[in-house]
């Protein structure tokens, strides 16, 4: 596996920048210096915020929501009503691509994802197929509204649209297990007694994911997220084999620049990890997202490059518990982050640069209020570290 | 922090292993070349074993058999008359120090434990107090018991006996949040809403961690075991600060040797701690814990040491999840996590040692006769690998 380290032109740099009413999120993508550190939050469009869940309540089910283009939009924007944020994040969930393969997703109240068919035998992994994206249609037509949803008077857009996908493996740990897991038995199963069915599940898996996000950029999406959330419980050896070398496939088919010829970055987080950052430094993306483990300062002088060099943009890794903590404690966090990473690239070219981030997504159990707290220090606390 | 590398002198080493049949885990623990790797799997006396669920039916319960010295005797040696592992240790609970403070723990069926008192007010925190030892005089009791059951007629031991507990970090987080978590949002909103209480539970707790250690010691332990399983969900700089430096209290206030003037090794597993390593090393003790995904061969240079130098012996990390593949399949896997430690150490004086085990503890669902494959394979590649 190579690298890619694309130095990108100053014309294709403006052309991505020049839409947007607050490009920081991009620029930072593309190691470009911001004026702040920006922040967007995984699953900032959630739970925790009264407003959603009233939506949720008028579409009547999690699946009710996620499928209709109109709430979707709505839901998308209610976190960028209350918060300065840098970025937008489609709403919708990893699971819609199996649930297109013809297994059957649904959300039980109170409970996580469950599948009506499961990955349980070899006549299944052989019946598996990449979806006819048609079935995915409401995705992209999402994608467009909230991008119309996101346009100002003066034609810009507030903020730009983050599209995603689990990745191969992680999607697998749902198909084979059937639900979430907290010892992933069955899909480790598979993976240790017949290497041969889990590698044609993945090799589907990464098809699919690479035709998904290739429509979710048609649509509009300017940059796009893989999701290895479960990447974290392989052994190592089996998450190069198993995980890392499915992305590398994924990125490899993913379209470098969106429908008005704009650079759309793409973002790597593999949730545990940090093990793994040399391998993962070693993928043709432009960002890599860590979560709360990691020393930010250590990654950054291990894959954030130098300035006027390539090397990975940094997004993370605050832990999403510290919004439990009053606000003050919150900025004295936000504080130990922004230190661990150090010094802003400032000026011309390109730097490390860093896109502030929970380690996970945001707790349904969260203060709005803290939210808030958090969003202000991050962006004031930025702004001054460049003065 | 500062290591004592410790380089141990002959004649206690030679004390050390002379009672034993089998010393070859001893061995391993203080980086003495051994004619095979020794294995043990953590919690070995399990619910994977028939025997042991007939036995806890006699018992009524969990704590029944957990507090039945004749019991916990039993369940300790099951899995040595299946398997020749190299090592037995006490069938416990790291809960029961806890249990011992007054919070009242109980198992249900079917689901893990539960504390009927937890520290959730500035009140309880402050009546926190390091329990009377007496109080835990039953895991004593079952020290004293497996070490007889243990003896072979010429007198000598058929294998050592670890003793354990958790590490006060695990232990606050089940003592805050009551039970099991997958957040850990109680635990973590103390710690960063109020430090101060967080850490005058962990100071209690490592006094604690210290008497019953050393109890276990007193009562005839081997070797010691800190189960540090909760440590690797904080984030970087909070692990140091709320667990590692705790361990390292505990570590400094542990009897370095048992009754007859043997060495007694101590081992430090944190569950995810692969990225602290090198703070690990650090640690006033013998052997690390490692899970399945830290790369055994990169760990070995890191922290393995040199032959005839310093250095931590390591302990691991095979994924339990193998054991549910067929034989073959586990016996390939037991090869690449031998060949990833790479050439065992051998000849006189200290190198670089393995001993093998999982990465967690053994489930429930595991077949036993997969153990006896993983056993198997374990003892005749190790062996093969000394040829």
């Amino acid at each position: 596996m190579t690298a890619t380290h694309t130095t990108f032109d100053r014309n294709a740099l403006d052309l991505t920048f020049s839409g947007l009413e607050n490009s920081q999120f991009l620029r930072a993508c593309l190691r470009q210096s911001t004026t702040y550190t920006p922040l967007w939050l995984m699953r900032q469009a959630g739970r925790y915020l009264p407003e959603y869940r009233a939506t949720r309540e008028r579409a009547g089910s999690f699946m009710g929501l996620a499928t209709n283009r109109d709430f979707a939009t709505e839901v998308t924007l209610q976190p960028l009503e209350r918060y300065p944020l840098d970025a937008a994040i489609l709403f919708s969930d990893i699971l819609t691509v199996p649930d297109a393969m013809g297994l059957g997703l649904s959300f039980a109240q109170g409970e996580g994802p469950r599948f009506a068919h499961r990955m349980d035998s070899e006549a299944a992994v052989d019946g598996l197929e990449v979806p006819d994206m048609e079935r995915l249609r409401y995705v992209f037509d999402a994608v467009s509204s909230i991008r119309a949803a996101l346009k100002q008077p003066d034609g810009r857009a507030r903020v730009p649209l983050i599209g995603f996908s689990g990745s191969p493996w992680t999607l697998a740990c749902y198909m084979v297990e059937g639900a979430g897991s907290d010892d992933y038995r069955l899909v480790k199963t598979m993976m240790y007694a017949r290497p041969d069915l889990m590698h044609r599940i993945l090799a589907v898996n990464a098809q699919a994911v690479v035709a998904y996000l290739n429509a979710q950029i048609d649509a509009g999406a300017q940059a796009v997220m893989i999701f290895d959330s479960w990447g974290g419980v392989l052994a190592d050896q089996a998450f190069q084999t198993f995980s890392l070398a499915y992305m590398a496939q994924v990125l490899a088919g993913l379209k470098r620049t969106g429908p008005g010829g704009e650079i759309i970055p793409r973002i790597v987080f593999t949730k545990g990890g940090g093990l793994w950052l040399q391998d993962l430094a070693a993928l043709d993306c432009e960002v890599l997202g860590l979560d709360w483990t990691v020393n930010l300062g250590a990654a950054r002088r291990a894959v954030g490059g130098a300035a006027g060099g390539p090397g990975k943009a940094l997004q993370g890794n605050i832990d999403p518990n510290v919004l439990f903590a009053p606000p003050a404690q919150i900025a004295q966090e936000v504080e130990r982050v922004l230190q661990s990473f150090g010094p802003p690239h400032q000026g011309p070219g390109s730097g490390p640069t860093h896109i502030f981030n929970l380690g996970h997504g945001i707790s349904q159990f969260t203060p709005p209020d803290h939210v808030a707290a958090l969003v202000e220090a991050v962006h004031s606390q930025s702004r001054a570290m460049r003065n």
